[in-house]
């Protein structure tokens, strides 16, 4: 089984990292990392970049893709290579995903368009720009695409999936493999669970990230 | 702020890509990821590698650093380099801390002598080998030292040194911001709840990988 995971300049490290930890754990899993070109990605913290092990080009019908969010999610939806390989390879996936705004990126290639899915709080009207619907759900699978909402709601997304291509035995194996018994010191992570003022805070944080 | 993230062969990635995650979120912080040598650093998996910027050598002093788990574990712990480093970096450190079997490395660099601390829940004889008494939480902090339990308790770890170190509002926000409101689809994430057929199931398979 063939896996892909699509990076891109400014992707968010942890939208991935969840789902490839569960996923490449998948018996008979092949996963790679891949973006235009094979080599370095750099996060959108800038303090990190993590090995795309080959160009998206030679990377042909896998069974599964993933598409992570991240401040560079507008320049990849807007970059034809990658959303012409997404549409491509949607034709005759498995399994299409993406985590967190992720989900814009199908989005400009088509995937999306009258469909229900989620995608980080802080993105809904951007997503519905392409025609979905927004769900506020921390998984939703509408047919074989599933999109997962914010960053760590990747980990949720990869073993529902590890759910359905080797059984709820082998996913709870691999939950337990990862310890994936959380237990947060707040309860602060939904923007219905957020104060008022904490929301109002990190939208002005993220969009002077943007705007750098 | 200088955090520095120490990666070796084999490392896993979601022990420290949490942590990570959060911490390089918190003002002022500058987070490298260091190895004994600059350069990629292949994870447990063989899929993953990922960029250590820096040397350890060349990482004095630092702030906080974190050590994470892996099959790799007891070859850093073997390693007198890395240890060394570790002893050194802890006696002027603000935070030393691990996640997953990154707690037997703290061991070997003898910072665990007579303490509380956790670790992966397979591998607490090994902790206790180092003097440690094992205890069975998600997040263990005795004065400056932090250890997180299996994989995924990076997360809790690093959310709960962020309000330390920025305060429980800005740490509330980088949960609103990663959208840390889990809703795992199976509740098997520790060996308390999880059937003991599925433990000793994962046991033999990541026997089965230490061998290899």
């Amino acid at each position: 089984m063939e896996i892909c995971v699509v990076l891109y300049d400014q992707f968010t490290a942890l939208d991935c990292m969840g789902p490839y930890e569960i996923l490449s754990r998948l018996p008979g899993a092949r996963l790679r990392f891949a973006a235009k070109k094979a080599g370095p990605v750099v996060t959108d913290t800038g303090m990190l970049s993590i090995n795309a092990e080959v160009a998206l080009k030679d990377v042909v019908r896998p069974d599964i893709f993933l598409v992570p969010g991240g401040p560079g999610d507008e320049a990849a939806a807007a970059d034809g290579e990658i959303v012409d390989w997404i549409a491509r390879a949607h034709e005759t996936s498995k399994w299409s995903t993406s985590v967190c705004t992720g989900a814009l990126v199908l989005g400009a290639a088509g995937l999306l368009r009258g469909l229900d899915a989620t995608t980080h709080w802080a993105s809904v009207e951007r997503l519905e720009s392409y025609g979905a619907k927004y769900m506020h759900d921390r998984v939703v699978r509408r047919g074989k695409i599933i999109t997962a909402a914010g960053v760590s709601a990747g980990i949720d997304m990869g073993l529902t999936l590890a759910a359905e291509e080797a059984g709820e035995e082998f996913a709870k194996m691999i939950q337990l493999g990862i310890e994936y018994d959380p237990q947060p010191p707040f309860d602060c992570g939904s923007p219905q669970k957020a104060p008022a003022h904490l929301r109002d805070a990190l939208l002005s944080l993220m969009q002077g990230t943007r705007a750098a």
